[in-house]
């Protein structure tokens, strides 16, 4: 089909939304590793995850075999609020470039949360709801899952406390008045509220925390009071699972235009928009029935996947969370206050650490500042002012779009765009005043770390 | 056609994205006055206009003949970045209220921008380049214009210079690191840069600024800078021809599901937004083609419409622009420090003075507070944290959607949500904590500011 038909955006129309999340497990040949219990080290049970998460939410986190969950009517109807997401044919880019490649991004921003955080919170929030829970506690790194849990539990009238990160709750007040906005309390981790908190404090002080220290405040919290659960907005499957919207809408709008990407690319911190933008891609990979190059675009400062070690590692820094094998490291490392919150997370989905294991997918670490350059070239062409966690997936796509320039090769990319930077304008004060840092940690600071890991 | 076949969001095909901008002025039978030379008092001619306006606008400007204007085919491009916009059915809203009301509204707000600006930004920096201008000066208020202004000119390769109100400038700093990603210069107004500047300072000292007062240093700064031009991002009738896609668009999409709204809803600041959604709904009510109940909402603190004057006035502070026949507060009135900086304009476009004087069109006035109880109530239910300007419509949707609840009226209700919030966390925070004070001026206040008017 001539790209002269290719609208600028693909919008699917309502009754072509995806009626079921798509779980890539099911057709995966070497399954993810189970968790594991930290005591006894035994696969954590339903019962065992049920302290600490949701019911429903334990069935899709431990389900290896049920290939589509029907989406209840309830998270579809919220779906349609601010969704399909449109996945827009980046012309002008294109254009800027002189590339023959095409470009295409899945953009997830364009909700208040502003980004693909709210397709698994409201998830989460619905089941916790269903449960007849009182609320949910969880963390948030640069404050895009804690404005999204924010507002689906402001929907299903359900109390919602957020750890915030403390370098984003510093670098981003505006999120906290957000998230007010939707009736959350906001604690910066570390805190004093938990025991956990306390005691990191009193091993880092002045530290600015991680998202492994504010996920183990946030489980403490929740164990410790009644008629709450902990929810998580990234690493777990179950979140890969609701994500998946976002590559099965993708998917579907391509497919209504008869093109096939070559690549996909996706910003890599926990591996929700990454795992959720290829499943269905990845999917049809495994089966034998189309091949696609995968990458993974990780922050150098974080480089899980790329410097990382594939081992059972705990899931946050307190290790009060069950252990799982992943690509980490170390649940002890706690990366340099980069720009890109949402990206600085120790380890690795499981599901997505199995795939890399296996050579499906490939992965690249990027430095701050080439990030925010390829945001800032992105943003004058394409309109949109991205996260700087999306803009780790911009600046692979425009590498590879350069690349195609050079060979001549029509490639399509497909990348996700995961969300918008507005509440990120310090960063880019920075990077504007040349006052951006690249921090790459040193092999012997993530040796230390990872020399910590748990004996399994 | 029964609500269930309405999806929650209505989506234009590419296609059928409007092709031309309408000229309400065409179907008008009084005719809004012409701009009157501030020294000649005859009406200003294309020549003098010319000074200072990009030529093919001032042709727009003047034309009160043709009804429709093609639109380039490289602002159609533009626009099909981030157009079509949706029109959202409130179910939620709905639900929430008890209402019988069926409840729309035109979200201009999935722009970097944020609001509906940018729609008339492209088309004023596109004019200014075909000219073989250098670059353009302007004033933003909230610093939505502002922002828009600056994508358009990268887009172009033009320059862009920036005078903020002060107290929008003080209160979003973010803003200008945006106007900056994009490029532009940004100087809080009123500034030393400029004569009137000066003057202003000298005369209010610690002023913070006002609407009026910014458009007249950007005027100076355009007239006296070789290869410059100024553009303007209301008030004007050539920013309204341009907004007319909100309510082209806007009515396409009503049409496609035979839907006819009873009242429409617009905030009201210099007009364009409501000028915008209202013109060719108000062209099919003049040609006596279909009834609708118009309703222009603007803050108690800057109420041009419920208690300004029909009258010649000077459309900036510094009185170096043309003389407008409009609804004013006199030019001199510089409104209080309030959180919609995009209202605070002490008069309003000439079409919609004359429609509002002819008794084609309602008028009512906000207090601050209830705006901002309207936005929050807005965003818990439909996921969209407002701007406060555009609150201003939501709140008497929502009061209209109320009065359907008493009488059991079975109402539909149009209103243009012009953008977001996220660049007024500030103002939101002090509703949170309760410091939000509800200035309305006095009638002496304005007495004194009415008197100041010229005698035409």
């Amino acid at each position: 089909m001539s790209n002269e038909k290719i609208p600028y955006k693909i919008y699917l129309e309502e009754s072509e939304m995806p009626r079921a999340w798509y779980n890539l497990r099911a057709d995966m040949k070497n399954k993810p590793a189970p968790l594991l219990n930290p005591e006894t080290l035994k696969p954590m049970t339903e019962k065992e995850l049920s302290k600490v998460f949701c019911e429903e939410l334990v069935r899709q986190e431990l389900d290896e075999d049920t290939a589509y969950f029907e989406i209840p009517e309830e998270i579809r109807n919220f779906y349609k609020m601010y969704r399909p997401a449109p996945l827009v044919r980046a012309y002008c880019l294109e254009e800027k470039l002189g590339t023959p490649a095409k470009i295409y991004y899945k953009f997830e921003g364009n909700n208040t949360s502003g980004s693909h955080k709210l397709n698994s919170a409201i998830a989460q929030a619905y089941y916790a709801k269903k449960q007849g829970l009182k609320g949910v506690t969880t963390e948030t790194g640069a404050g895009q899952w804690g404005t999204a849990l924010s507002m689906a539990c402001s929907y299903f009238d359900l109390d919602c406390k957020v750890f915030m990160v403390k370098c984003s709750y510093e670098q981003k007040p505006f999120r906290r008045e957000v998230m007010r906005t939707y009736g959350a309390s906001v604690t910066p981790s570390p805190s004093t509220e938990t025991e956990v908190g306390k005691k990191i404090l009193a091993a880092h002080p002045g530290t600015t925390g991680s998202l492994g220290c504010a996920i183990s405040e946030a489980v403490e919290k929740a164990v410790n009071t009644e008629g709450y659960r902990y929810v998580l907005g990234s690493v777990l499957n179950q979140v890969l699972l609701h994500q998946s919207v976002i590559g099965l809408e993708a998917k579907a709008a391509l497919d209504k235009y008869g093109v096939k990407p070559d690549i996909i690319i996706g910003c890599a911190g926990g591996g929700s928009n990454l795992g959720g933008l290829i499943s269905p891609f990845m999917g049809e990979k495994i089966r034998g029935e189309a091949d696609y190059k995968f990458i993974a675009v990780e922050p150098a400062s974080c480089p899980s996947f790329t410097r990382g070690k594939y081992a059972y590692d705990y899931c946050d820094t307190g290790m009060v969370c069950p252990l799982s094998k992943m690509y980490t490291l170390g649940s002890d490392f706690i990366p340099a206050p980069n720009h890109s919150g949402g990206l600085r997370y120790h380890g690795m989905n499981p599901i997505l650490s199995q795939l890399y294991e296996d050579g499906l997918m490939e992965a690249v670490s990027v430095k701050q500042t080439e990030v925010f350059e390829a945001a800032e070239q992105f943003a004058r062409v394409e309109g949109i002012l991205p996260a700087p966690e999306s803009s780790h997936a911009i600046k692979i796509a425009i590498d590879e779009a350069m690349k195609c320039k050079e060979t001549g090769e029509e490639k399509t990319i497909l990348f996700g765009l995961t969300g918008t930077g507005y509440f990120d304008m310090m960063a880019y004060e920075k990077f504007h005043d040349g006052k951006m840092t690249d921090y790459v940690p040193s092999d012997e600071e993530l040796e230390a770390s990872l020399k910590k890991l748990p004996k399994v």
